[in-house]
């Protein structure tokens, strides 16, 4: 079977963790009920976007937020890529994505790669490496669909790890995110349709919902791109759903029509990675 | 010096090369008298763009457009990325695109590394490995405002080549590239905008003006995009001179405000190549 049925939760975090979670169940409820089979929810969905609150808010796996997602994913028999959390680990914290399959066994644990330290004058500034740790490890699922790549925010930057989750077999990349509204007009959809041209994949980015009381301001626009780019669907700045289907053959015919992953020259260069 | 004027003069290719070239001339002499440091010429611009065409089209090097191309840049003093045109060695045909100082002296030949095979159904059919052969090197040329990376058409889909480009110190990347009527519009101001982002380079792609008499339709639309991903200037499908300043500077700036190329995780993955 290679066909199903996506959706992502654009939940707005608040400044409480279990109003956090609770609205994430209510939402995971309600595209439980639209047939979904995977869904995701943002980067920092328990917590505020803000490096004064991820200490706070951190938890060690397992714990509080990773037992509900388990529980509720076993319970509803669908899978939940976790966004992410601040975990906490050897008194390390770590911006984390947790996935559970229906069961509601753990099948993904990522460690975001590359920290988001920006200073662009006058616009924004935001040193994520202040308190948080780099992850060390490329992150491939494996479902009864086929393989999904898994990412956080900044990572989706870097084309060189889009890539490895593709020839890892990764035939979808979602990413759980939460560009700002200075970098999120100028690259989201740009990014989030360019991962999925170059490599071939449906890409699936999760943003927060816009909460203009944070200091920090989340773009929102969770978009869902298909493999040859082009948008299938995208949210606003609201809360809300936004639902595709999915079809892993399409990304079979796309690769033969245009097979840009056999025309790689790897005689001539190639990625090595760990 | 970090500033500079660039040209890409869109030119639409008959079936006939002096023709192309008498063509070629008269748009580089205007470039040259609007002020342009550097001017561009698009693939194939002196032949069609035609697997039937490229053997009786091509030149050994040094030849009859290449002549052309150094006794020019070096008449006018400037630098000249002379598109591509089919070249013939040892029994094989390359597309290949020939640079020259101001001094009229070859600075670059970059043989096309990616060969264009697709096959989109009921869309587009295009073998371009029936005749050509592979390049085999990466192309940096040397100015006095830097070095800039050169790619042709194919070889933009190929986010490791351009990585490269930019790993060698190319602070712009500029491709002479035939898109189609088909996958121009889904994916020229796509990649283009892309790759300029990541790599924080400036990219300019030079496309031929739209010949509606030939097999192969080009889309047009040449384009300069800025470091950030902007569009700085764009052709339509006409004939025409797009133009824009290039500030080296800019780029150092881009590159500090958000340091995508330190931020590279290189003890995880690595880019190796020849």
């Amino acid at each position: 079977m290679d066909n199903f049925k996506i959706s992502v939760c654009q939940l707005k975090p608040e400044n409480n963790k279990e109003t956090n979670i609770k609205k994430a169940e209510i939402m995971i409820r309600e595209a439980k009920n639209n047939g979904s089979d995977i869904i995701v929810l943002p980067e920092m969905f328990n917590c505020p976007y803000d490096n004064k609150f991820f200490l706070d808010y951190s938890e060690e796996y397992p714990g509080y937020t990773t037992a509900w997602l388990s529980k509720l994913s076993s319970e509803l028999g669908i899978y939940i890529i976790g966004g992410s959390i601040p975990e906490l680990e050897n008194g390390k914290l770590y911006n984390t994505s947790f996935s559970f399959n229906r069961k509601g066994e753990l099948i993904g644990k990522h460690r975001k790669l590359h920290l988001f330290d920006i200073d662009i004058e006058d616009k924004i500034f935001f040193k994520e490496s202040d308190t948080l740790s780099y992850g060390s490890k490329i992150t491939v699922i494996d479902t009864e669909y086929g393989k999904i790549g898994i990412a956080i925010c900044y990572d989706m930057r870097f084309p060189e790890y889009m890539r490895i989750l593709a020839l890892e077999g990764a035939k979808l990349i979602v990413v759980p995110a939460a560009f700002n509204t200075v970098t999120g007009p100028m690259h989201w959809n740009l990014l989030a349709r360019a991962r999925a041209l170059d490599n071939q994949v449906y890409f699936v980015a999760a943003s927060p919902a816009r909460n203009i009381h944070s200091s920090y301001k989340a773009y929102g626009h969770s978009i869902i791109v298909d493999p040859f780019g082009n948008i299938i669907n995208e949210a606003n700045i609201e809360e809300g759903i936004i639902s595709a289907k999915i079809d892993f053959d399409y990304v079979n015919k796309i690769r033969d029509e245009l097979p840009l992953l056999k025309h790689r020259r790897e005689d001539l260069y190639k990625i090595s990675y760990k």
